[in-house]
């Protein structure tokens, strides 16, 4: 699929954008062409235009516009989507939103913030500090939070701190025709009507341009403890992850290597990891004795199920160092065969199901002709499997991705549990949804009844 | 208002009904009277017909009934309203849901269970006895799971366990033309599409018929403490409170009563606290060190604000006397003034107001010719005020009830932060939600065309 739109419309509309964004619209090629993908192996597009907006206002203005000459409108923020999410599949105008990236406000009382939607999760990060309050969704990549909240994005810690559905607490959003709607209160609850603000998060786009959000943000740990841990089989270390939660003690990330990806993180992170099936542990407390306490009931029961016992991270730096090998576990990955593509896909289920799950789709891989590692966020049911692919695999791959996710439907989950539907799983929603795939897309139709917002994703 | 439908067509729908339901279809004038009202002051609204369904398939059949003579549905649980959300203003059926109370699954492993929309919140209680596990939303009041789920309701426990937004993981629901919906999968996130089960949690009824929900269970803790404290000032109580969750210890519940509300709980339940505003705390840990603890760091901060003192409730007869108390408030409150019609309303605004919130609407009251008292989940920010009227009064409590919720949306704060909107509060949505309340009606006009589900609610 191209641009739908003649060139005179472009012309036309690129001449009233530059009116107001003046060189903060372009339509040069190499600008284009970066805004045409994410991360991922799904078909580009090249927007016909992109345009750097600074405030919700010039968003609404381009939106507008977009909506006059008919040109369909992608948001842009991080571009390190793995969905194909930010690829402007019918052209139109891409919405590079890293411009707006202020601090608007932080409240350490209601322990909320607002920010401008092109803003990263470590620039958030690093407007906390001495605040003695964090912002927990962490997904790997340094994303836009509009990015996370439109893709309902989560990461390690939301197993004790939940995803963006549970983070997010409002949003401003650029509607189909440039309306401005704000969602939520600055109360932390309300019973007010329908909950507009988890409309939009997960909606990919599709339904308006997020360009503020108000995030929760939650006390930092006074004390902190990591541990590594191995175990002979997959479903020793899943048993443990699910006595671990049902404990109710206070872990705050708890995740999920195979064998092959400890191997790989051996190499790339210089670690000497057993090469097993391995957790990776943090607790938080509010004092060392009480995160010790529940480090230690936890390493009781990985003792249970057969551990080869729990290696402490006391100091920062091991800790530090623990969970930036775990950050890299793609590049890790990658570093297994230098020149591959990366297909990297996420399914979540139901936990009583994931060593199942995981067992089944180790099976599965071990028949595939390219190399391929598992890791994930267990405590979720939620895991990842990145496959290294040469010439010509990207068809086989393809096929072990339909089976995963036909898997993990069969067990009662998600086709994808963090990374979002995009273009690349558009094609599982009916099975998934059924005659709620039908609401969604009336509920589409009645926000974008052109079907101009982010066309060709999650519904079309 | 009166029913919408002739005499003829209630009569057609009543001899369809009577079909599969036999003697579970009424329109006996005192049954209708029954599901004419909730617990409140607002108009009732006496239904043309009552259904008794005990399955999803019913529901369907009721409503597809209801569609093809334009009759309103209008959803029945426990009948605990406290803003008018079940008065049938525009007659037609009450789908009484009551019949439909099965567990239809507890998972411990997945630490998630699967009830009938009738099922009350005692009965799932009495479902999870020795499993570990527990289910937390507590609105005060025996409600259904159906009833909590579409008035997003939440109670005493929220500031640490969620509401109903975070606690129901799934739904099943019959939309307005007998279609039936399952939204939610049984994995713990998802990103794949868009939040059906946030879109009906809050609906009151008026986007479709909850039927079935799923809920997220939490261990139960292993270790509680539970404390009474009072201060001479609201400021200072408050200001603990803030401090208490910036810390993040394990605060499972921190209400606040009111001098007024102190001593109408020492009145009806028998006890003798100090009439001072005044927190009930309680602290749930993995062990007694911990719980302990959290509770000790708790007392230093309230004495840093000029507490009076914790007093423990160190056995489990004494917390069960303390949350008993708090249950009451609504009877001991009653008691200050036999035979008054109650008038019961909540606002919320965020924590870092609350004290100033609280403040000037006691300032407010004084002013009043009736009694009333305060209290609240403060750690959401989250407060009620029970007016206590006498014949002629209610026209000067809705007036104050009318300021109080300005008071709180002027503050960034919510109309209501978990009694819903019903036909009590569509009034102040407009000035809440500002372009966003036409957002939700396009959303009600495409899911009920007619408004028929709930009619006079939340929007209309």
């Amino acid at each position: 699929m191209g641009s739908l739109n003649t060139l005179s419309e472009i012309e036309a509309a690129e001449a009233e954008l530059r009116e107001f964004l003046a060189d903060r619209v372009s339509s040069a090629a190499a600008v284009r062409e970066h805004h045409s993908h994410g991360e991922d192996t799904h078909p580009p597009g090249m927007p016909d235009l992109v345009c750097f907006p600074r405030s919700t206002e010039e968003v609404s203005r381009i939106v507008e516009i977009s909506a006059r000459y008919h040109l369909a409108v992608v948001p842009f923020g991080a571009g390190t989507s793995l969905e194909g999410h930010v690829a402007a599949l019918r052209g139109g105008i891409s919405i590079d939103m890293r411009q707006m990236n202020r601090i608007l406000r932080v409240s350490p009382a209601d322990m909320d913030a607002m920010v401008e939607a092109g803003t990263t999760r470590k620039q958030l990060q690093k407007a906390l500090e001495n605040t003695g309050l964090t912002f927990f969704v962490d997904p790997g990549a340094d994303a836009t939070l509009g990015g996370m909240a439109a893709t309902r994005a989560s990461g390690t810690t939301a197993v004790r701190y939940g995803t963006m559905r549970e983070n997010v607490l409002g949003l401003t959003v650029v509607l189909a025709d440039g309306r401005i709607v704000h969602t939520g209160t600055r109360a932390r609850k309300s019973s007010a009507g329908y909950d507009l603000t988890r409309l939009f998060v997960g909606s990919e786009g599709t339904l308006g341009v997020i360009t503020e959000v108000t995030v929760r943000l939650h006390a930092q740990p006074e004390a902190v403890a990591a541990a590594i841990c191995a175990f002979p089989t997959i479903e020793d270390a899943v048993n443990t992850v699910i006595e671990i939660i049902q404990l109710g003690v206070g872990v705050a990330r708890i995740e999920f290597l195979d064998d092959r990806q400890v191997g790989a993180v051996n190499r790339y992170s210089h670690l000497d990891l057993a090469v097993k099936p391995t957790l990776l542990l943090e607790f938080h407390a509010i004092s060392q004795a009480s995160v010790d306490e529940a480090a230690r009931m936890a390493e009781g029961l990985a003792a249970e199920h057969n551990s080869l016992g729990f290696q402490w991270q006391s100091t920062l730096a091991e800790r530090e160092r623990l969970w930036q090998a775990r950050h890299d576990v793609y590049y890790a990955t990658r570093a297994l065969r230098p020149g591959s593509r990366v297909l990297t896909t996420d399914v979540c289920v139901p936990i009583s199901r994931l060593a199942e799950c995981i067992v089944a789709t180790r099976t599965d891989l071990d028949t595939m002709s390219f190399p391929a590692v598992m890791v994930g966020h267990v405590g979720d049911g939620n895991f990842h499997v990145q496959c290294l692919l040469g010439e010509d695999q990207l068809t086989e791959a393809d096929a072990f991705a339909e089976r995963l996710v036909e898997r993990a439907q069969s067990m009662g989950g998600t086709c994808t549990g963090e990374h979002g539907v995009g273009s690349g799983k558009k094609k599982y929603l009916a099975a998934e949804h059924g005659e709620g795939l039908e609401v969604m897309r009336m509920l589409k139709r009645t926000l974008d009844p052109e079907n101009r917002m982010n066309p060709g994703k999650v519904l079309d």
